[in-house]
């Protein structure tokens, strides 16, 4: 074991603390209400980066929230450098939505951490400051250049950090990057995404009267707008649990049937799944098990619908308009922005003459597939076996990393490792989201033997 | 002119400026948080009832909100008695569902005064406070026995009131009940709405996932419950416009082509509908003309539904469950135990195995028909060619007075009169409800007119 290992165990209780206090910031990228809270988000960990000892931390705005970038460059020229990707934004979270603790005040019970962005993704993004720490206080430097970039839009789709790494090419140069953001599917088997979904977002609105009115003046002669968004939505999958939108799977990049059965070794069992959803009975594509679908298949899903009245009691409105949130999870070689296209003539088409129907899009984001037999990904390969005790296997995710796609396009296909130390079961973008803290400190030891092993 | 009219028109200024008082106070029946509230707009009822001299008045505890009972009996046992229902509690109502003025915070403009229960029921209520005022400040007497009966909780469906008229029968026993909470077509034609149609109200909740889930991690293996919600509500209507739901159309008592003749012989021309929605087609069953469906046919509404997220911006969540609530108008002879049953059954039903879904059960009132040849009817038709200058043409109503077959059910068969004196535009139920003065001043004078014919 390093002096850089014995730091970072001698210290745990320490980062533990400094989690704690860097979840109790309301970093929701999402709600405007909170745009002071993201700011704060991003000054903590500009501090943190400046009191660690990186030697250039900045605060950079864009065209939303900051970025916020730190390096140490004192591996010198010969050195490889490593850019590590992170976020300070988190999900919306109240109590309400079924959490048993305030989602912005942290308790810790059961060896987990439990608040909104406990894994998703200020715990994983933390593991990779605290490595860099350990390093630097036990001989002052690391075996490699680091740069980090930590942003604050990653939950409302990286809107604006695409422009921002076209115009920081220079400054992003590095020879491979790495980003803790995904989930194992249990604590004794590493797991390396070696892709991640695009995603489409939108919003969709159909307009019935020109103002709510009387349920019982008015109903049977008008399209209720809220029964019509039914028979628009209820079109969106065949009985076979495809998506039914002409041409969404025209530029699918088909799963070969060596990653099929590649992917099949590794599924977890059905109880797995079961444990995690509760559902009674699993739904979606029949051709594909549950495994392939996530990250090997694109979806549709709606993230919410509203109209009229949904409140206690009852109120015998007939709404004027209702609204529904519509996203695809997109594979290799979908386009968001075909696929935007795609779905909003389809939601037209399906619009019927009755009601008046709009479409706007929300958030895009590419899919990306990684090399698996990159140097680089053998050196995180070797780093879990000593971090963790075990090769890592490798898996498709089901999530979605708007910046690979543009790292790999603008920084010269620059190789990207998804080093996740999270699990699947942390609750990510839903209620009492947690952060396993054995896995906290397995993913600080991992990062420190990542970067020695690309020291080598 | 009798010395009532004129003091009518004398107060009328005042009539006014009671009826802002009274509609400051936000008795939402339905909201908890509003049950001060609607227990301040008792005491206001019951503190005008006394001061224009009505001799017992009382505030009635019911299971819920209380009945304001108020009578003068001085016409002697030889007069008829007549009993007048209102209600002085209103539909929900925040300005920013489409209001010009803080639905609370009355305003006069373009001879209409602007409020959450300006027309339902406030106005048309105190019309019949104001009118007794009018005889009562005039000689000291009515020619006939007054009671009034205004409750509280007529907009969540009456459901404690069945019970107070069973327990109250001596009290309430009368031989005619007038009724003014429903609307004509245009303020030149009055109109006696000879039917209402019963209401059953339920809420219906889809479960999918045990909580909300990242869409990114386990959408396309679970049926979304938003989409589940869609699927089910989506075939709860016939592509020809009719209720799916086996039996419901039963018990419907078919309207004779006599009476199909005489309703089209009012209907209204099809730009009245088209400027009362705004609509680009109109929907529903093809058989019957948009006048018919209105009152003549049973329905099925949305009144809303909500899932997930919706507000603005995106979350990427894959619900946990969906909520809708939906109502049925009835006609007579459909039973509203009965329908809840029926569509009950059919929704779960419809319900796939992939989620589960609850039926709960929010209100419901029977439907009810009125003799139009009954001698108070004829009384009320003479007193709007007085009050109104023309007579009125008999129509069937679209909305719900749960009231009504109670009356009917427990008090004799009593006769109802249903005096609207209200606009089908008035907004009810939806933002911008308003109340045109001259007809408030006219269902005065009508009022007025009405208990001298039935003092004949």
């Amino acid at each position: 074991m390093t002096t850089a290992h014995e730091y970072a165990k001698a210290n745990s209780q320490q980062f533990e603390a400094q989690l704690v206090d860097l979840l109790r910031i309301k970093s929701i990228s999402t709600l405007p209400e909170c745009k002071d809270d993201v700011q704060q988000a991003a000054e903590w960990v500009a501090a943190d980066m400046r009191r660690i000892g990186l030697t250039t931390v900045e605060i950079l705005p864009t065209g939303g929230h900051p970025v916020v970038y730190g390096e140490w460059l004192g591996a010198g020229e010969g050195a490889k450098t490593l850019l590590v990707y992170g976020h300070y934004d988190v999900q919306p979270a109240v109590k309400a939505d079924g959490w048993d603790n305030e989602p912005f005040d942290p308790v810790i019970h059961d060896g987990k951490i439990w608040a909104r962005g406990s894994s998703d993704d200020k715990g994983q993004m933390l593991a990779h400051l605290k490595a860099t720490e350990a390093l630097l206080a036990n001989g002052g430097k690391l075996p490699i250049n680091i740069k980090f970039l930590i942003e604050g839009e990653e939950e409302i789709g990286s809107k604006n950090l695409g422009k921002f790494v076209v115009e920081n090419r220079d400054k992003l140069k590095a020879d491979v990057c790495v980003i803790s953001d995904s989930g194992m599917k249990t604590i004794d088997q590493p797991v390396i995404d070696y892709s991640t979904r695009g995603l489409m977002y939108l919003d969709f609105e159909v307009q019935g009267p020109k103002q709510d009115l009387h349920s019982g003046g008015y109903g049977g002669i008008v399209h209720n707008p809220a029964q019509a968004m039914a028979e628009i939505l209820a079109q969106l999958h065949n009985p076979d649990g495809s998506v039914n939108v002409p041409g969404f799977y025209d530029d699918v990049l088909m799963m070969s049937a060596e990653e099929r059965a590649e992917l099949r070794k590794h599924a977890p069992p059905q109880a797995t799944w079961e444990a995690a959803t509760g559902v009674p009975q699993f739904w979606g594509e029949a051709d594909y098990d549950l495994h392939e679908r996530i990250g090997g298949r694109p979806t549709l899903e709606i993230n919410g619908f509203a109209s009229g009245f949904y409140g206690e009691g009852s109120k015998t409105v007939l709404p004027a308009k209702a609204l529904a949130k519509i996203s695809c999870r997109l594979v290799p070689n979908q386009d968001p922005a075909r696929i935007f296209e795609l779905v909003k003539a389809q939601l037209l088409k399906l619009t019927p003459p009755t009601v008046r129907s709009e479409v706007h899009l929300q958030a895009s984001a590419f899919p990306a597939v990684m090399d698996t037999h990159s140097p680089a990904m053998t050196a995180a390969s070797k780093a879990y076996e000593q971090g963790w005790g075990k090769s890592p296997i490798y898996e498709r995710g089901g999530g979605t990393l708007p910046i690979i796609a543009d790292f790999q396009r603008q920084l010269g296909n620059l190789p990207v490792i998804l080093m996740g130390i999270g699990l699947v079961s942390d609750g990510a973008h839903g209620p009492n989201e947690n952060f396993t803290l054995e896995m906290f400190h397995k993913g600080i030891d991992t990062a420190i033997y990542f970067y020695e092993e690309l020291g080598k």
